[in-house]
């Protein structure tokens, strides 16, 4: 829904809104047996809660379009996520909880190795270790830019972050092209500004590239490095302000806490398991009117590609859904933020199982919680960005539209 | 669909289309039984008709959008509801049959008490009867304005319509701040200009209001007024041209025969039961492409929050449903304008029963006309304002789109 409209519309109330996020959630049936992840699963708290609840399939970003973790989240914060995005050296940023400043402009490196011609032999440096590149970090760390503070953070394996940090009265952009020229055999492109506004950021990272040319020279396991999605913390309209919300996030992943944060929500300190989110919830009920979880499993088995593990991390979810039951929302939603088929082992464009439980929710014949008993819910299948709008109908907090 | 491109494919021919809309037809299960009204009420003909047709559920104006009158019915006659709206104080005119015109500007009034500082302490004088504003609106009717005739009518206990219609070349613009501050406590708003055409306009509505002031002051049992709503008539593209038919409307109520007015069709005048309405359309029947019938006892039952009433509301209507079929439209669409559920007690969000029955109406498996098996439907979920399109393209009133 357009977020004009949203907020010409929204009214507090004293309603509290729960949005699970179990990312990953949609899945596809194992060739084997013919059957999904969810309906191998032994579930019987989220069957139960289906059938209490109406049910639907969203949609993630479009038809046919496999998202990101960026736009699959955004798209459930309520936004329209082929208009609001997230540039990937933000995202990865988010993603090691880099306290990423509005000026800054982040990109995502890769450390590579080049023969003597300046070429691309390996694009990963034979995806060396975390600790294998703590030290070409440091070294790259070393370079000296004029107006400009430099950060280069580890990620994982061969994949790093640079943010450079314009000091005083400088001011950077994120319009410059990638030097990942996303191939091997070629030199890594140079850093040509993509706006006119950019052209003194391009200079700052050819400037950054030529020490580390000099840094990383004749170095191992790794001798050059390529950069790609610059970008800057895009102007995302607030979600709290917008929906008239208290918004509070807990997630145990940093990217998700970030993306939260990006929206303007209140993230919340929590532990590394999903008994220490729900703990965390609960903790800080009374004081939000919508509260994000995040549970991670499921896409985590099913990148990879481990159907048992996929549906492990669904029977796991299942036996805290009465703690989450027992929050007492008055809308509680089981949404996900894309498909992670474990046949696929990867994120993919398939539509998702979703479920909201509300005193208001329209019945329907839905008797368990996964793909083939959904698409006969009473919500059909709608788009992602329309999870936030249903949940502030059924909680009253939209007044009505038009005379 | 975008008019420009129904303007482009719509093509006369002989076929008849028959639109029903049962006003608030959607509903939810009464919690005790799981069951909502329509899948208590014993509908044999709906059911049968169901079976015949393609069915489907609407969506009135988007997901999470509670429609008012205005947009649950301008998108049953083909507009997107977000884009063209009508004005609280229009509408109110056309639920009064006021005769608008094109220049005037009508506003919503209600009567109040205000306190010796002029502060409102009852924003509904007492919920007083519509005998008792009489009185209270020929004595403002006296009031004098320069270049502009005033109207003040009464519509139902303490509320009332003021139209303002400028004299000679006067202008006059709706763009004019509510003076209902919606709280009691504080004294009503002035009304301020919210576009500098609106300034005049402002300054007419402050002389009304300084001698409504004068007129009510120590009267009982309201001495005090408050305006919203201002408007003037929308600028609708004409439905009759856009999609090339002849359209007429009947209705018992002058809200939807306002509405229709507005679209560009022809209203008929009618009786004041549904059975009165089905004899106007059988009379015209020859004279038109497209008839509008509407419905209204099954909202009046659900505002009133008596799931008993709207039940036998359905079962009254389903009697008609031969009637309707008798005469023999090549399209008999049977639709709503949004749900009304008697356990809210008013409008709501959730999608809407359709069913659309045509020699080419595509097969499903919908066996009763109702919200549990509609969603199962050969349309699926869709938007309302999809509905008129649907009905050209199964007369064969529409081109095909491109080589």
């Amino acid at each position: 829904m357009d977020l004009d409209l949203v907020g010409q519309l929204s009214t507090p109330n004293d309603t509290k809104i729960l949005l699970v996020v179990i990312d990953g959630l949609g899945g596809l049936a194992n060739p084997r047996t013919g059957r999904s992840e969810l309906e191998v699963a032994d579930t019987p708290q989220l069957d139960r809660l289906a059938q209490e609840s109406a049910c639907g399939m969203t949609i993630p970003v479009g038809y046919g379009i496999t998202p990101g973790s960026g736009p699959g989240h955004l798209a459930l914060f309520g936004y329209d996520p082929l208009r609001y995005t997230v540039g990937r050296g933000v995202l990865e940023s988010l993603g090691i909880d880099f306290d990423l400043k509005p000026k800054d402009v982040a990109a995502r490196g890769n450390f590579c190795t080049l023969d003597d011609e300046g070429r691309i032999t390996d694009r990963r440096a034979g995806r060396i270790a975390t600790e294998l590149t703590l030290p070409l970090c440091e070294a790259l760390r070393e370079i000296e830019l004029p107006g400009v503070q430099l950060f280069v953070e580890p990620v994982r394996d061969y994949r790093f972050v640079l943010v450079l940090r314009p000091k005083g009265r400088k001011r950077l952009s994120g319009e410059v092209r990638d030097t990942d020229p996303q191939k091997e055999g070629v030199t890594p492109l140079p850093p040509e500004p993509l706006a006119p506004e950019a052209k003194a950021t391009a200079e700052v990272v050819a400037k950054f590239l030529a020490g580390a040319a000099e840094k990383l020279r004749g170095r191992e396991p790794a001798n050059g490095l390529m950069l790609r999605g610059f970008a800057t913390i895009p102007e995302l309209p607030n979600m709290p302000e917008t929906f008239n919300l208290r918004a509070g996030a807990v997630a145990a992943y940093p990217m998700y806490r970030g993306l939260a944060k990006l929206a303007g929500m209140t993230v919340l300190a929590t532990g590394e398991t999903f008994d220490d989110e729900i703990e965390t919830v609960q903790a800080h009920w009374d004081e939000f009117d919508f509260m994000f979880v995040h549970y991670k499993p499921a896409d985590a088995a099913g990148e990879d590609g481990d159907f048992k593990a996929k549906v492990a991390a669904f029977e796991s979810f299942d036996a805290a859904v009465p703690k989450l039951r027992a929050l007492g929302a008055d809308v509680l939603m089981i949404a996900g933020d894309h498909s992670t088929p474990a046949v696929l082992g990867t994120h993919s464009w398939h539509s998702v199982p979703f479920l909201l439980q509300s005193k208001w929710a329209r019945q329907d014949e839905v008797r368990g919680f996964n793909e083939r008993q959904c698409v006969h819910g009473s919500l059909g299948t709608f788009p992602a960005s329309e999870v936030l709008p249903l949940a502030m109908a059924h909680t009253g907090r939209f007044a009505k539209y038009g005379a």
